[in-house]
C-alpha cells in the first residue's frame, strides 16, 4: 500500500506539498499539482482522512486512560478506539490507572507536558476540574465531568429498567444485583439505582452488593462470587457485569443449582467474553465498538475546532436473550 | 505527588538539574545541590526509576504492536507491560493490526517517521528484515524473527507435552487439537507439533484444526466450534486455547455430553478469562504479565545499551489441573 511518502517520492516533492494537493488548501503551482495527481494515480494511493488529518493534528496521538485495560469492556473500548485512531491517522498512548488515583494523576501530569493532542478518559477518580488543567480535547466515556467537558456514554437508565423488567417477567421474587460505589456519580450507577426502583415498584426483594470501588480482576470477582448464595439465602436472580454473572453461573452450576430453573440471570456490557457461558446468558448489550467511533470521532472535531461546546452523546442498548431468562 | 518539576520550581533550579542530582552524573554546584536535595524533602519526592530513567529516554514512548488487543492474552500482556513501562517512567503506544498485514507495514512507516524509542513486537506478520529497518530497539514476543532480534517467549515444547500427557492419562483415545496455520514457524506452533508426537507415541488418534491465521474474534471461535462433533466424531478430548476450549465446552454440554466423563479439554494460556469456566478447566499457563515484564526489561537494556546481544528469554509454563481432566 503506498503511502504519502511514496507520492511524495514518486512526484520528486515533499510529502506536505502532497498534503496541500489532497486537501486544497494553500498554494500549489498547477505543474507541481499536475505532478502529484499522476504519482497519486500512478501508486493508487486513496487519498484519506488519515492524510486531511495531517493538517490538525500536532502529535498525532491521542491518550486513552483506562482503569485496566485487560477488563473485557476496556480491552473492547481501547481495541476499537485505536482502529477509529488509526483510520483517522491518529496512534493510541494507552495508560492504565490500576484504579489508583495517584497513578491518574501522574499520567495527567505526564500528559500536560507530552505533546499528546488529546485525552479520553475512561477512569474517572479524579474531580472535574483536574481534568480541565490539562488544557487539552478531552472526552470522558460514562461520566460527566462538568460543564465543559464532553461525555459518551450508553443509556444506562434504560438498560437497568430493561434488565429488572426482565428478570420480572422471568418469574424472579428475590434478586441481588452488584453495584459500584454509590458514592460516585457516573451514569453507569444510574442503571441499579432504576433497577432497584423497578423491583420494589413490582414487589420483589433486591439486595445490592456494593463492589469495591474501580475493581476489575478475576480473583476479585471469584471471591465476591463465591459464597453469595449463603450470605443471600433464597435468591433467585442476579444482575451484573459480564464475568460477575458468569462467576456467578460457575458458583451456581458448581452446588448443582439448576438455570435458569432455580436461579435466573442478566448480564451488562455484552463483551465477546459472556457468547462463551454456559448455559447462554441474557444481556443487556452495550454497543461498545460505537462508544469507542463516537468518542474519536468528537475528540477528532475537538482536535478541529468543527466542536466547540460540551456534547452529550447517548447511545442505545439492546436486550439479547439466552437461556438464563428463559421461561420455565 | 511532586513532580521533578515541583522540585525544580521549589529549588528555583531547572528540572536538568534536578535530574543530574538524583543520577549523580555531571557537574552540580554544592550549594545548588543542597538546594535541590531541600526542595526534595520538602515536598516530598521519592527518586525512583523514572527519574533515572529521563537520561536515557528521548521520547518517553515504546510502541506495543498486537494483533488485537481485544483478545485476553494481548489484553493482559499490554495491561502488564503498560504498567511495567509506567514504573520505567515510560508511555505505551499500542498498534492493532487487526491480523492485516497492510496494517502492520503502515505502522511500522509511523513509527519510523515517529520518535518511539523502541517496539515490542506481539503480531507478526512481516519478513524479519522488515523489523530491522525500523532501526530502534525491538524485542519480539513469542517469535524468533532472526539473529539480531531479541526474543521473549513459554516453552512452548514443554507445554505441548504436559497438554499431550494430561490428556493421555485422563483416557482420551481420540483428541482433536485447535492449531494456528503451520506454515508460520513462531516458537506457540511448536507445542502443537509435540501434542501430536506425544499422541502419536500412546497410539491416541490426533486430529488437527488449522485455524485462520491471526483470527482472535469470538464469533469465530462460535464458528468454528458449533459442527467439531458432526465434523469429528468419537473425539474425547480436546486442546485448544482459553476461548476456544470454553466455545468447545459450551457446544458439548448444550448437546447434554458429560464433561469429563464423555469429553475432557486442557486450554492453553490461562488468561482471567478461563477462571469464568464452566467447569473448571485444567489449563497449561503461560506467565502473561512476566512475559511482559521481561519484555519491558530487556527493552530498557537495548534502550540504555546495557543489553547489545541477542537475548532469547525462555519462561515456564505450568499446569493448572480442573474438572476438564478429573480421573474417572
Amino acid at each position: 500500500m503506498a503511502t504519502i511518502q511514496d507520492v511524495a517520492r514518486n512526484a520528486k516533492v515533499g510529502a506536505s506539498t502532497v498534503s496541500r494537493v489532497l486537501s486544497g488548501k494553500g498554494y500549489v503551482k498547477a505543474e507541481t499539482k499536475e505532478r502529484v495527481l499522476k504519482s497519486i494515480r500512478e501508486l493508487n494511493y486513496t487519498p484519506n482522512e488519515m492524510a486531511r488529518n495531517l493538517f490538525y493534528r500536532k502529535s498525532g496521538v491521542v491518550a486513552i486512560i483506562v482503569p485496566e485495560i485487560s477488563h473485557p469492556f476496556f480491552a473492547e473500548f481501547v481495541n476499537a478506539a485505536e482502529i477509529a485512531l488509526y483510520e483517522q491517522g491518529y496512534q493510541a498512548l494507552i495508560c492504565n490507572t490500576w484504579c489508583e488515583e495517584t497513578y491518574e494523576l501522574n499520567y495527567l501530569e505526564m500528559l500536560k507536558s507530552q505533546s499528546v493532542d488529546g485525552i479520553i478518559f475512561g477512569a474517572h477518580s479524579l474531580d472535574a476540574q483536574m481534568y480541565q488543567e490539562a488544557n487539552r480535547p478531552i472526552v470522558a466515556l460514562d461520566r460527566d465531568l462538568g460543564a465543559e467537558i464532553s461525555c459518551v456514554a450508553v443509556d444506562h437508565r434504560i438498560g437497568g429498567r430493561m434488565a429488572a423488567e426482565e428478570l420480572i417477567e422471568a418469574g424472579c421474587k428475590h434478586v441481588l444485583q452488584f453495584t459500584g460505589v454509590d458514592q460516585v456519580s457516573t451514569p453507569s450507577n444510574q442503571r441499579h439505582a432504576i433497577f432497584a426502583e423497578v423491583m420494589k415498584e413490582h414487589g420483589v426483594t433486591c439486595d445490592s452488593y456494593v463492589m469495591r470501588w474501580n475493581s476489575f480482576d478475576y480473583n476479585y470477582y471469584s471471591s465476591i462470587t463465591q459464597h453469595i448464595f449463603e450470605d443471600y439465602p433464597g435468591i433467585d436472580g442476579v444482575f451484573a457485569t459480564d464475568c460477575i454473572v458468569m462467576s456467578v453461573l460457575r458458583v451456581a452450576l458448581e452446588r448443582g443449582l439448576r438455570v435458569p430453573e432455580e436461579l435466573k440471570a442478566v448480564a451488562y456490557d455484552g463483551t465477546g467474553v459472556i457468547s462463551l457461558a454456559y448455559p447462554s446468558v441474557t444481556t443487556i448489550v452495550q454497543p461498545i465498538a460505537r462508544l469507542a467511533q463516537e468518542s474519536v470521532r468528537l475528540m477528532i472535531d475537538l482536535i478541529q475546532g468543527k466542536q466547540t461546546e460540551k456534547a452529550n452523546i447517548v447511545l442505545p442498548v439492546t436486550l439479547r436473550r439466552g437461556e438464563t431468562t428463559r421461561r420455565c
